[in-house]
């Protein structure tokens, strides 16, 4: 299993933020051209998930990451509390119709994996059904990939005290004041919990299409890794300009 | 394997015409009380799968069959070649947002098996894919199970010489013709293909779902079976209203 205790939410201190924050701009301008690519060839599609405990940095990310692509080519599903509707359906039926068509990336702020922690930490369903999730999810997202969806799973780590320090900004900050939510101080009770079931999730969704934990203390680390990442996996699909 | 031909597409000749008609007029109006327990105690969905041959019938059991049915609780879905949208994305794509939300009764008039069907008669696709797809569409429906949908499949069964009688009919009917495509006739010169494939359907897709070979030359015995194949399974959920 993995331990996320072990794993630092900040960079190796000789890491030059300066440099980094210079490669990430390199990076963003790599990233629009591969999708310039990945919508003009329609092969694959790219999803990219993000995860991470309150105030870790989901939409500061997408903010950061990925405002040199052109919207044309991207969107971004935010997933919060489902609504009555959506709980008369099975709960990946939300999420089916935002699944990218080829050429397209969608970025999802929160997923499918809310409907494995929510009811794991408040006990809302019984084990037996969350213990079906991990399988039906991994399932799920097999399926995708082998009919040409490329997902890229994000859990973004932060520090409790990080933690603590981001919603008490939130409760000052007037840029920052509308993002307070009185949930996030109630969750905070929860953080053990929610770590255990992630180091859960981490493990075993899935090894074909593995989580990458990313320190995500700084935001220019953060970001770095993200954009890195992408790029890397972007690289690797061998894009080509239909002829 | 299923083997078709030996499977009879005319009931037994012992059985009554006129007494069945009437089992089955009786059969819809408990069919029709089942569904508004359905509706109340909002605890399962149903999912009737209908498939079969061009002219074999799968409108007409719509009408006759579910026609004492509240139009609030029922709906139908119609999967036709798909459209340039739906090509661009996993074939499960255009499907999985017409499954029934707990309570509903929702109809598919062809379904996700067109995507095996088709690709398999006309080679669309490697072979590798399609053998893919039998597994993909059994884990999906093995989810949708597990998430309180319950699925019925229905392979209407009917004669070459039926068919081509019916074929026959949409030239010459009037209330008929508009339901004559001319692609009707090219698919008939691959009966035998159909007919292998859904063999291999009927047999891989899947044991704890299992379909039913409905005899449907005879469309009031195809309509007694089905309602009562309905109200069979309606019975076995044990539904209550809430109190």
């Amino acid at each position: 299993m993995t331990s996320l205790k072990k794993i630092p939410t900040v960079p190796d201190p000789r890491i030059n933020e300066e440099k980094t924050v210079q490669q990430t701009e390199d990076l963003k301008l790599q990233m629009a051209k591969l999708q310039n690519m990945l919508y003009a060839e329609k092969k694959h599609s790219i999803l990219v998930i993000l995860q991470g405990m309150d105030t870790s940095g989901k939409d500061s990310t997408i903010r950061k990451v990925f405002s040199a692509i052109n919207p044309q080519g991207c969107s971004v599903r935010s997933f919060k509390a489902p609504s009555e509707e959506e709980q008369l359906h099975d709960y990946l039926w939300r999420v089916h119709p935002y699944v990218p068509a080829r050429g397209m990336i969608t970025i999802f702020n929160r997923s499918h994996y809310e409907d494995i922690l929510f009811p794991s930490v408040h006990k809302t369903i019984p084990a037996k059904a969350i213990k079906k999730r991990y399988e039906q999810i991994n399932d799920f997202e097999r399926y995708l990939r082998e009919n040409g969806v490329v997902i890229l799973k994000y859990y973004l780590h932060i520090s409790k005290e990080e933690q603590k320090a981001r919603i008490l900004a939130r409760t000052t900050d007037p840029e920052k004041k509308w993002k307070y939510d009185p949930a996030d101080v109630r969750d905070e009770k929860h953080w053990g919990s929610y770590r255990r079931v992630y180091e859960k999730i981490i493990s075993t969704c899935s090894p074909e299409i593995p989580w990458e934990v990313i320190p995500a203390d700084h935001k220019w680390y953060r970001n770095y890794l993200i954009a890195n990442s992408i790029v890397e996996k972007m690289q690797s699909l061998h894009l080509k300009y239909p002829s």
